[in-house]
This record gives C-alpha cells, sequence and structure tokens, in this order.
C-alpha cells in the first residue's frame, strides 16, 4: 500500500463502518437499549468533551497516559470522554441538587469513548460503551435486576450462555478467612479474575508463586471458589462483613431466579472478580458458551463510591455494561448475527423510457410500507441487476410492457427466482419478507 | 453559582441531555433515519478523531479557526470530525477503489461534529448532523428523490410546511443574463440567500450598496428571483448552461411532484442558494409554518466536486441534512414534540413483606411486553408514589392483601384514576397505552 492509499485510511485503532456492518452494531445496540427501556433505564446523553479536572486522577496512571487530552481555543485543558461512569456521576452532582433528577434514578447511555491504547492488543481506540446503571439505592433488588437485565438481554440474542454472580465482600471475606496479607490480597484477586482463561494448575501456580500464598491457604482457597457457591453456608468461616455479604448474594440470588425462572442459566461464580477496582458488593460477569474466547461480553456490578465523587458524599449505584465489539465477535463466531439490515426490500430498476414510471412505483411501494431503491437513471440491465443485487432483495424491472399492463418483472435476487407481479402482489411479497 | 457548582456543568457550548429531552432527540433521528431507510439510505460510521491532513483546507479560513485540533500520542496531528461530509470523501476514497462500495452508493450517517464556535451566538459547539446523501449519479432522479426524501420527512412530523427547491445553475444564469460581474456575483447570492429573513426593500437596498448592483439589475433580478419560478419558460433570456439548469430543476420538480403528489407543497424558490459554496446544483430548504424563525430545519443539495476530493476525480453526489436541534426548537414552539418515551409503562411498588411479589410482578409484566421499575426496596407510600410519577404512567402497589386477593391497587398517574386490576386487565391496560 502506498503512501497516498494510507492516506484514506482511520487512524490506526479508529475505525469506519460499511452499512452491513453499521446494522449489526445497531442491531445489537437496539437490543440492548429494548431491555435497559423494559427496565425503566432511559438514554441521556453527556458531551465528548469535558473539563480534563472531571477526568483527571479517575483512572489510575495507567488510564492517565491512554486519556486524549489537549488545550482548547479558550486555553482550557479538555479532555475526550474516557468512560460513561465518569460523566454520569458528574451529571448526577449536576441534576441531583438541582431536583431535575431524583434518587433512585435508572439511566442508559450509549456513546463512542477513546483511550490511546495500543492497537496492537486489538484494543481499539474508539469503542461504544452500552450501560444501564441505577444510582441512590443499595436494596438488593436493585443488584437483582442488574443480573435480571443481563438475563434478559443475553437471552435475546439466541445464544447460549451463563450469567456468573458474586460478591466482592465474599471474595474479601475469604482472603481474610485465610489470614492473606491485604498487600498479597490485590495480587490474588487479580489472579483470581483468570479462572475462566487458566486452568487450575495454572491459577495455582500464580497464587503459590507470584501472590506467595501458603500450599494451604491455595488450596482452601481455590476448594472454596470453585465449589463453595451453591451450598447454603459459607465454604470458609466469615467475618461479621463476610456473612452480610454472603447473605446479600443469596438475596440477589434468590430474587433473579424467582423472576428469570428457577432454570434460568444464572450461577453464583466465587471466581469472578471483575478487574475494576471500583466494585464493592456484586459482581456480574457472562460467557457464551462455543465464544469462551471472547471473555466476558456483558458485565457489571455495585460500585458505591464512584457515582457520588462530585457529590461529596457516597451513592450507592449498580450497573451493567455490554461489551459491543466484543459481544458482536461472539455471536459473529457462532453465525448468530442477523444478515439483512443494510438492504432495501426492493430495487426497481426502469429503462430509459419508463423513468418517470419507475420513480413513481417506487414512491408508492415506500408509501405501502417498504424500503426501496431506484437506480438513478438508467443503465444496462446487466449493471442495474448487480446494483440491485448489492443494495436490495428484490428487483423490480420497468419497461415499457410492464407499465402498459400494470405487471411488473419480479426478481428475487438471492434464489434468482424470477416472477411477473401485478402493484398489489409486489406490495404483499416486500411486506411479507 | 459558586466555583464548585460550575465544575459539574458541561464545557460552555457543550450539553447534557436528561432522559426526556434524550428522548425527543431520539425520537426525532429515528425519524430522519426510518425515512432514509425507506429510501434506501443505511447508516455508516466514521471515527470522532481523523488525521488533520483530511480535514484541512476543506472549510474555509473560518472553519480552519473552529476546528478542534490537537497532538495526539504518537505526536500525529489530529482533528475531531467538524462536519459528515468529508469524513464521507474519504470513505468513498478508501472503499470505492477496493469494491467494498460500488457506485452509485447510498448511505445515511447521524453523529456528533465539534466547531469551537461562539455559544453567544446560540450556537453549540457540539451537535448532531444527520445526513442522507448519494453518490455517483448526476441524473435528475437523484435529485428528485432528495427532494421527495424531505418531503416524506417533514411529512412525518405533524407540521406544516414547505419544500423550497432551486438551482444553483439558475441562479448563476440569472446574475450572467444580467450582466452583473463575477466580483459582484458572490455578494449577490449572499444577499438573496437572507430573502426569507428579510423583506423585499431591505433586500433591495442590500444590492444596490452592498452589491453596487443598479437599480434596473436590482428590479430585474428580484422579478426573476420572485416571480419567475412557476413559468415553464425562464423569466430571464439564459444562456445555454442556463437553459440546462432550468430544464433540469424542471424535471427535478416534475420527477418529485408526480411521486409526492400534485398537491404536495413542494414549490420552486429561486430565491434558495444555501450559503455553502460547494453546491453545484439542485439546493432545498424547507419553511415549517409558524415556526419560520427557526429558519431552514432541513435543506441540502448537489455538490458535485466535494465527495470525490480525495480520489482524485469528482464525484457527483446529493444529499439531505437534517438540522437536529433546530427542528426540535420548531416541532417545540408548535407542540409538536411527542410526550412519552423516558416514562416506564408502571412502576411496580411494594411493601416490605412483598419485595419478592412484586420484583416478580414486575418480571412478568415485562414478559408480557410492558416497560416496568420498581421501587427499590421499600418506602413511606408517599415518596414510593413520588418515584412512580416521575418514573411511569401507572403505580402499581403491591401489600400482602394484594399479593393473596391477585388484584392490584393500579393508579394512573395523570389522571390520579384508581382501581383493581387483577394481573390480567393490568397488562391490558399497559398495553393499551
Amino acid at each position: 500500500m502506498s503512501q497516498d492509499d494510507l492516506s484514506v485510511l482511520p487512524l490506526s485503532g479508529f475505525r469506519d463502518f460499511l452499512p452491513a456492518e453499521q446494522a449489526a452494531r445497531s442491531w445489537l445496540i437496539g437490543q440492548a437499549l429494548e431491555v435497559y427501556r423494559q427496565f425503566g433505564y432511559f438514554p441521556i446523553e453527556t458531551p465528548a468533551l469535558e473539563r480534563n479536572e472531571i477526568f483527571s486522577g479517575q483512572y489510575g496512571e495507567e488510564g492517565e497516559k491512554l486519556r486524549y487530552r489537549f488545550e482548547d481555543h479558550g486555553k482550557r485543558q479538555v479532555g475526550m470522554r474516557y468512560d460513561l461512569t465518569v460523566p454520569f456521576a458528574r451529571y448526577i452532582a449536576r441534576f441531583v441538587p438541582s431536583g431535575e433528577v431524583q434518587l433512585p434514578f435508572r439511566r442508559s447511555q450509549v456513546a463512542p469513548v477513546w483511550r490511546a491504547d495500543s492497537p496492537q492488543n486489538g484494543r481499539y481506540r474508539e469503542f461504544y460503551q452500552c450501560d444501564a446503571d441505577l444510582a441512590g439505592s443499595s436494596d438488593p433488588s436493585a443488584d437483582a435486576e442488574i443480573v435480571l437485565m443481563a438475563h434478559s438481554l443475553l437471552g435475546r440474542l439466541g445464544c447460549q450462555f451463563r450469567v456468573r454472580v458474586s460478591h466482592r465482600g465474599v471474595a474479601d471475606a475469604f482472603l481474610r478467612s485465610l489470614e492473606i496479607a491485604p498487600e498479597a490480597a490485590k495480587r490474588v484477586l487479580i489472579i483470581l479474575d483468570k479462572m475462566d482463561k487458566v486452568d487450575r494448575s495454572g491459577i495455582r501456580g500464580m497464587l503459590l508463586e507470584d501472590a506467595g500464598l501458603s500450599a494451604e491457604q491455595t488450596d482452601h482457597l481455590l476448594d472454596a471458589v470453585t465449589n463453595g457457591a451453591e451450598g447454603q453456608a459459607p465454604p470458609l468461616p466469615l467475618d461479621e462483613a463476610g456473612q452480610k455479604a454472603w447473605e446479600e448474594l443469596r438475596a440477589i440470588l434468590v430474587l433473579a431466579r424467582e423472576a428469570a425462572g428457577a432454570d434460568a442459566p444464572i450461577v453464583t461464580d466465587l471466581s469472578v472478580i471483575r478487574g475494576l477496582s471500583y466494585y464493592t458488593g456484586l459482581v456480574v460477569e457472562t460467557t457464551v458458551a462455543g465464544a469462551e474466547q471472547f471473555g466476558s461480553i456483558l458485565g457489571g456490578g455495585r460500585y458505591d463510591h464512584a457515582v457520588g465523587a462530585f457529590i461529596g458524599r457516597d451513592i450507592p449505584a449498580v450497573g451493567v455494561s455490554l461489551g459491543v465489539d466484543r459481544c458482536l465477535a461472539a455471536l459473529h463466531s457462532l453465525n448468530l448475527v442477523p444478515e439483512a439490515g443494510a438492504r432495501a426490500d426492493a430495487a426497481v430498476l426502469a429503462f430509459p423510457e419508463c423513468q418517470e414510471a419507475g420513480f413513481a412505483l417506487a414512491a408508492r411501494l415506500r408509501q405501502a410500507g417498504a424500503s426501496v431503491v431506484t437506480y438513478p437513471g438508467s443503465g444496462k440491465l446487466g449493471e442495474m441487476l448487480g446494483f440491485a443485487t448489492r443494495t436490495a432483495c428484490y428487483a423490480v424491472i420497468v419497461g415499457s410492457e410492464e407499465v402498459a399492463s400494470g405487471r411488473y418483472q419480479v426478481k428475487e435476487l438471492d434464489t434468482r427466482q424470477q416472477s411477473t407481479q401485478s402493484e398489489e402482489e409486489l406490495v404483499a411479497a416486500l411486506l411479507g419478507r
């Protein structure tokens, strides 16, 4: 590729989307928004650019390096949106005191965020987040709702899945119960977080070597995490805070399973940690059967300290986030992304003497509810049929004979089946697709 | 407002949207996308950030000043998206040679763009463009399609409107016919562009004084522009190019009117110029009755030189663009923006002893197709009803009596009408809204 060709590409880590790709993305985002809407999480929007102070110090040292920031025309330090949580915290701090938003408050937000990450890692520098959060309640039913929402959304996508649920308070209590020192605890959580990718012996090795646990601590911990989830009693003796978290987790599960149905694939999995240190309670991940390599395509949890950051007090919050790119990749690998979406129902191809008739027919078909493209002007039949194949499901050929008889040549472009149809029959065929 | 309060506001010229505002915006954008889809203009997407070279020199001196640009982490000069046309030109230059896009090509794109404009002028620094363009055809039916699309979209919005159509080639020919010097011509077009805001005598004064036309030139021009539109013959003698443009305009109108219906509000208005110098043929503006002060809420035209900019040859193109903010303001002023959109059908309010029953009821109502919020946990009835009023249309009260009898207290929150309903009746009421 020459220098010239490069100049028409997007920046590295950024993407153009062709209509068919965009249709798949819109479909997926539409599914999420529909589920969010069913649960009363309506969309809001915040700006792509914010004052730099809003973001600074919010994402740790690593995140700070990845933020796009610059000086604007008024010499203000500004930053591009890095996630949707920090802007939501600002939004809450703006609108809760003014009374325009009252807690408890549910909202969804779907928007691109920007991170100057390394594209070599398969990461994009511009990608969509698709979040739903409930701020202002610490009731376990709020957590259960998030679990249920994850279940509902995955249920719409046609895949086999599991919603894996845990509680950070339980994980922390396990570590305390095993007398694992606080400095090791962080490393232990990071290692446990890998349990869906690394086998038990690999995890065991890391716990021994990287985290410095004893063999006894390691085995107790792995047993507790692996087998301890389904019992009524915790697999290790827990202190008061741990007991409270355990009971909370059980209450969440009871509510979510009752609503989702007893056989719903909602499971406890005490190895679920989620990297982000801001989670304070419930943590949720999901696994799609046959697409495990894509990791958790939908995750979330409770984070009680972040949303109130600008308001000067904790505001409990719980939420879920769909990984749009990851989920699409998983669904594509399973052939579960619906086709269509970027093709019209019909392409009207008119011969030169029938331009007006073709244009008017297209308009009438649209009024009947179909999406219809016309070949603009006229061309050779082969060329026009090529256009139709790219852009539509049916080709409708309009020549003087067709205009005189009111019966059109109709070609179904996938099957190449051909027929002659009246306008009424044509409408029925197009709308019946 | 103290310094502290300021820190929770967006940057000047940027906006947060509350759920009800966002619902109105989504509704309007949805209307546009639906019309675009009917005509086979499917969405694409391009990045928010592009290499700076893509944009530089494309928007004139004034535009250049308003662009957000900076140096990224890799020391590349980058710019934020300033419009959707230049990225579309890059997209064409990328995908047409590779065969991934074939001409003629229709696409829509809805995305924010960023301009460091002065917020004092009521301009936003972040706003959505909502465009549909057809690239690769100079056939008049492509132009007529754009006119028809403008007509269809406004027709969905419930307002009285006119689609005003002209042709830059006709306006240019008028000026040549009146022997107006090229250097004055530009100023004349800028003045004519104001004819929907300034009365005839004001325009006359400007043409005489600012553009330096003679009284005779001025009167002929104003007569031609004002009265000349509806005749079969042009109101001034035109040269060959002018005659061709005139005939093209008439062909466009014949096609569009035939498809839209003879009484459709599609009119020629030779004063329509549209500021942007890139238009080369058809120009379209729209006026909403009773909301004229908002100007043209939907406009477009033919621009044959811009889309091919990166491919090194002209690619004819014609398109339409909805002004989302302006259109919403106009519709709000006419009370034509539908309510709802950011309220759930029902809020389930459960007393402490009925938490599980309430949670499960909400899930069943959602499965039946309703959108349902729950009050997370329980609270005082007044508090819960306040929550319900903010978030839903009906409140459904779940106490132990209701659970025992299977009949719920239901309050319609707008009318404050109260009734007792079985779950089946409740579903019917919610879905019947």
